[in-house]
């Protein structure tokens, strides 16, 4: 069993000593650590709204509500993951490439440690940050991608760093192989007609909210497989993928996506896959209801440790 | 045609003289009546967010907003009920036996009119004031529950009599026959991997959120049926069993949940039932968003009426 | 290409001169305009929560986020269509005949110029004085309704005139033809068991919430297309069709209802009808959450306006 | 001791059984009342923001804090008044007219029961309707009027009834006597230079914001007197007199204005003054912060009723 | 120079792991400290709205926004004092009594260690707790009390422990001692017309907020001092002292109170006092807006500091 | 009397066609205009919250409810003045120097047109923009800064360029006279000791909130003549001068602030300063109540440019 055990609920009731994700043990390092929570509250590259730089302090806070136990993956994850919160990347507000700097340290501290990193955003812009540790440790990844924006913009506003870029970025880079990794849930109105071929053209596969819609999750958890297979994968999670009548606390939304329920089952999909990493990006606490979102996303960061529980405890 | 009619909302606007559920009357006992709408606003016995001790006052606010015809049930509930507000239950905040016997006094004055009382909490602890009085009035009853958690705890912090632990109580005071009873929409993490063999082993059914999601609103009318049969039941609905997105106003919301028209459905499969009591519990106006959750928990009741008044109507 | 382009997202923030729809050009008359936006600020007839005068001012601001391209259906909208925000019609609180007499008089300038009104409410009662104009300008009608009501009382409070009564009133004026109408999402408790009898004794089709839960969305398109025929027709989407969950934002909620992407789904299958106005109505903005209800609306209209710029198209 | 007692808060707690004033009994008619309170929810008149017709509701609502002692007046206000709550007169949403008629009706019977009428608006335009029910019980009366507008307008959008114009009407009907009426702490922008000598010309005393904020409420207390003497007077008080930090919870606020502090010891100068009558008004809660706007106003009328209560225990 | 300083904003900025009071360090013991900070989330004992468990919580986390230097009193208090935050005391939720021993257990912990205990409530109850350690550490102490409410109930629903009546109970232990003990601002309607008098004769000083408003804060300052002289000292400060417009976020507001400002000049009059200990009490975060009512508690923890910082620095 | 009226608001209610200053024209240019409004949505340089970005919609849309009467004052500013709305500057999220470029470029333009510049921000970095075009057009000028922080930090996050710094890059770009120059309202926590003396070093005067209070109004406003003269003056007004329970609408707000009453009234003793500009920075909706912070910037606007006409009219 683990050592880093929760808190006991039934001694301390859960709305004390809130403030790490699930009430866990805050590290300075990662060191012996199987995975390693970081957030990464950094929003200056939105486009929109912002605020997404309260995100990791609010999903934490409500994180006290998950207990360790996932029923339908049968894993208690603090008793088969050895897991701990390393509290925030030193990310420099307003400054996008100091701050890509200060999370591919961070990041790489924890792939270094030979942990996988769980980040919570902050806005879709970090995920490059994060990529660029992950290919000095991993090389390159697939990539399996929620969202309802494809994030491959040549540039916003002229620049080439923003939340709407981060992809486009990582692809010129070649820290990830297009022709492994998904974008799932893309929607909504665009700026180009072609913006999905585009996408397709650059390598990538696209399952639109339009597909999705028709798709069981099972059928969505085959194609993922199919297009993914055993290679190092990296989850990033926009809470836009989910509608907004689930999900309001964000910078983006989209109507027309998808369902708690459906979201979840969707990660519930992925328990094959090799994930190197993962992040849950632009959650933005001062547009939530009573932290539906927050805890949405706390749960999918619950429902990704399952998955590593799962694969550790199969060894 | 009973004598409690409404106010004519085509003369006294609804957002005039608000305050008693659905405007009805307010007496003073249940004499007469068929149906009796009690709120107990106690909250004490929530071990995360409290506030459901305004529940009762939310719920009867916004209920100005249902008219007596239930088009599906084809029934008019104050043409064929004799119903009234009585009020809330004297309960004593900050101390939960002395709430429970105030709960089990008003109850019980309830039933022995003859009336079938529908309470409107107040945290899930509640119930277990309500199943004694039902109790000594009917003996064993069948519970149909429905709810995100099973409630079925030995103990929360150390303490027996919390809103997690009130069916492990009236299993142990043999209030309930858990071999006629079914639990509902159960999901999320769990502080036990066992917890739903555990609820099987005290001889509850359990229908998880993750079965649930797969059933339609038929099969699971039909489950309960064959689970409850022609016995004496007790409705008791946790309003967490809806999603946050549909119900945010709540102590400790699931996400993964069930929509509106999903519970309601749900409701009217269950109009063989023979019922003898209903609860809904754990409406916490201060989570709740537009009055939403309030006004769902209302026309839940609502439904729960139209299936008495179904009832009698075919007498 | 029309001229009446966009300001460029990528050089001006959408959050830079927000106030007309999707940021485009305010006229003062529609001449030489495919579509003309009217917002209609009137709210004084609603029977329970009023606020919907800052409907068409909240619809405008976060229909920025609102880029041109439709990728299912294949559009650029303001490539194709000529399309400009004529602003809101100075309707008269308090009064609702001489509010009638403005809309009339607004709605017919943007007809006799040759362009189909796109009017954000305002309550329902609005659309009486559209189809005045409709009437003036095309005679009589096919009205394709969703909504959660079907808005066919005699009279509310003992007047004619209120937000329960407009297709009641456009029935006795001669302006719609029930024989090819029809009324899409109805639910909730009723003030008479034969309401939908009513409903359809005055020639209308009625699809109930109810019967609509089962069909698809192709399967109402076709009974639309069905019912409708290529005659002329207008869109009134009341809001409250769409689930509180989605569109808490509104005067008289009812649960029960459909997610943002059956909604949006619903009018992409509206594509062969041969629109000549539309109106999108009860947005109350202090009722919403994170302006999820104004921006499905804004979502509507451009699903809308997809419509017509694909027929514009086929020419 | 007054018959009409509140319930006892140390056995109910003030959470249960909310919906009347300070839960003081509900009442038919004002037979053998000192007192009578009339919620008289009506908005329609509102120029800016509407919602005021959930005015009464919600000061109902929060009025269960207020306990029966005024120690600083020395009365306890349940033991020395006979109070009760009347309900809601049934206004015509939408409808001014009609609704004065209501108002004048609802108002006439507590007159002519010879209770004191204490009305909770509603927007600013109710209180003509009861001003004309006051004037055939008393004929011609004083008028302190608590406001940041004058409400003096000839007309609004061409229209002789709104809430900027009822004094204007009082005027003209003769309902009022200027020469003894004041008009306290107007301020804010206006929509003519002469809007104050206007006021004055029509016979009005005027202290705006800007001189009482250099007065002491002994001097406010003074004038007042000076200016009504020992006639029949009654108080009209718009809660946007307040400053909005204290009272966000109104239609058209305006900064600059006064404390709760200063407000209450306003009124508690008045305790000489010989009042027939009082409204509070402008109180809409979806703008107010947690009930504090609607707990001002309620306190204003516990304020109030305290003044009586001194009268009456000095005869 | 104290070894416990605050993270360099400079380097990381406030929004970066919040979660303790002013981003100090967490400590398990009080050992070496001179001021401990402990969250007490206790709410069980309110009588009205709920809450306050999360208020430890809110205050910690907007108090990142407190810089460490107070420059009215000339002292950066993380410089001369050495504080860290212990966390949340184990506090059993809907048991009083229980949750009074682990207060008493926490408390004498940290007075046992020689510091300072700095306590973040919680209803007012919890006073009791932590008075019962202060005793026993220190003997009889003078309490100095800042609150709306008397909290001297006999009884609160036939209960003798809630959070009206810890002052009554402190007084039958001989927990304070009433005749060096001040009791400031209250006011409000009461249960009692006596009630100010029987504070009296219980022996307390007492400086109604009627008082208060003719005073300045060098007068108030001098009362204090005058009564308490060199004594040991408690200062429990409910934050409906303040002004519900500068305080919303609490349990059982009242009106009439006193500005933000005013409340830290008060403070800032007690440099002389020898205080041994301190609580912030009535923080309900839920009814909070935008955090100002946590961050004026915050702020008076530092006021509250900065008088143990001058006095230490001038030993 | 100018060109440029508002629309009537007797005949267009003023919440019809909201989105323009006071629902002033909007203009391409500054051609032939007294004032020129302009929106700087720019809130990248941010070092807590965000979403200033806002404040130029959120400010425009609630400044419908100001009319053009200053009473105390005696003006019409429209009629005096020529007022035009110009829209927003486009700038550069997350870019800092291409955003100041910007501001630069836009404010040019409009002080070039021989029109005073009223800027709506932003976050207040965007002053050192604005200044570097008025330092081009009327060379060094005085400052009258209105805020609780000084901003004169050398560096925010090791970066020069924040909302902490810009007066301190403004002295050392020489674009302003410290000598003539005077910061008003500073209060809080500070990160030096020394943080006033650093201010007064660099040669400014401070008047610490601590001072203010115990000024009246004449006094600031002799003191603020007697150091700036007759020379030219740029108004700055953080809306954090202001105490959070008057405007809790803004980034990092901080306690013992003032009222709105004190704040108008300190513009209003400014009407002999020769103003060439001003800004109004720092509002944040997201974190408003009711819209209260904006319209206390918009009047705070409007006192400004009531300043202007009274110039202008004694010409």
């Amino acid at each position: 069993m683990s050592k880093n055990q929760l808190p006991d609920s039934s001694l301390l009731p859960r709305f004390c000593d809130m403030g790490n994700f699930m009430r866990l043990q805050k590290k300075e390092n990662a060191d012996g650590l199987d995975v390693g929570i970081l957030g990464i509250p950094f929003d200056t590259a939105s486009s929109f709204r912002t605020g997404s730089r309260f995100g990791p302090s609010s999903i934490r806070k409500i994180s006290t509500m998950i207990k360790p136990n996932n029923i339908i993956m049968g894993v208690n994850i603090v008793d088969i993951l050895n897991i701990a919160d390393l509290g925030d990347v030193p990310i420099v507000p307003g400054y996008i490439k100091e701050s890509y700097d200060a999370i591919y340290k961070s990041v790489s501290e924890v792939l270094d440690a030979g942990a996988v990193p769980l980040c919570l955003g902050g806005d879709h812009s970090i995920t490059l940050g994060e990529l660029r540790a992950v290919y000095k440790k991993h090389g390159k990844v697939s990539l399996i991608h929620f969202d309802s924006h494809l994030d491959l913009g040549k540039s916003v506003f002229g620049k080439y760093y923003t939340h709407g870029t981060p992809f486009r970025r990582a692809l010129e880079e070649g820290l990830i192989d297009p022709s492994t990794s998904i974008q799932i849930g893309i929607r909504g109105s665009m700026y180009d007609l072609n913006d999905i071929k585009i996408a397709e053209d650059l390598g990538f596969e696209v399952i639109t909210a339009h597909k999705l819609h028709k798709m069981t999750e099972e059928e969505l958890g085959e194609k993922i497989k199919g297009r993914v297979g055993q290679g190092k994968a990296f989850l990033t999670f926009d809470i836009d993928f989910v509608d907004p009548a689930y999900a309001p606390g964000t910078g983006t939304p989209e109507v027309g996506g998808f369902t708690s329920h459906e979201t979840l089952s969707y990660i519930q999909q992925l328990k094959d896959i090799n994930f190197i990493g993962c992040d849950i990006v632009e959650v933005a606490p001062d547009y939530d209801c009573s932290e539906i979102t927050a805890y949405l996303a706390a749960s999918i960061g619950f429902e990704f440790m399952s998955i590593l529980a799962c694969k550790k405890q199969c060894l």
